[in-house]
């Protein structure tokens, strides 16, 4: 998965990722992928579900995966574990 | 899907339902199913992330489903919409 067809989630307004992903459909864009971490998450499943439900309605949620990494601190030597999820939303001719 | 199965995530510590899941597991359950709707939904990653990988090493994530449901608001007759996930762990014999 090319990185261009990826909108991660960070701490903008949810409509900021909706219209990311809907400009990469209209591009032309078979294949979106949003990636978020930790609480952004929520914020994920938000973006995909607008965007396929009210925008890109020949767009599908292909495949959902969840992950754990490993953060290393700023600060000091330990690291932390965050959750990570990646929707694959397709469109299907 | 049983209801008895089912882990619903609201307010309480991840850990809470991270117990609830792992119970289940060794009561002798086969599939457990995560749910969650709005911000929770980071919360139910958490959960299926640390039980898979800290306590039931058994336990894959065999399916991951998103949707949308509506919500009445008490004070009024407006229906919001809300994302919700629902995260299938099973253990594979």
């Amino acid at each position: 998965m090319a990185e261009d067809n990826t909108v991660y989630i960070g701490r903008k307004e949810t409509m900021a990722y909706v219209l990311a992903v809907v400009t990469l459909f209209n591009q032309g864009t078979k294949t979106v992928v949003i990636k978020a971490r930790g609480r952004a998450i929520s914020k994920a499943v938000d973006v995909a579900e607008i965007s396929r439900r009210r925008f890109i309605e020949k767009a599908k949620i292909t495949k959902i995966e969840t992950d754990t990494e490993k953060i290393e601190e700023k600060d000091n030597d330990r690291t932390v574990n965050v959750s990570s999820i990646e929707i694959t939303l397709e469109i299907e001719e």
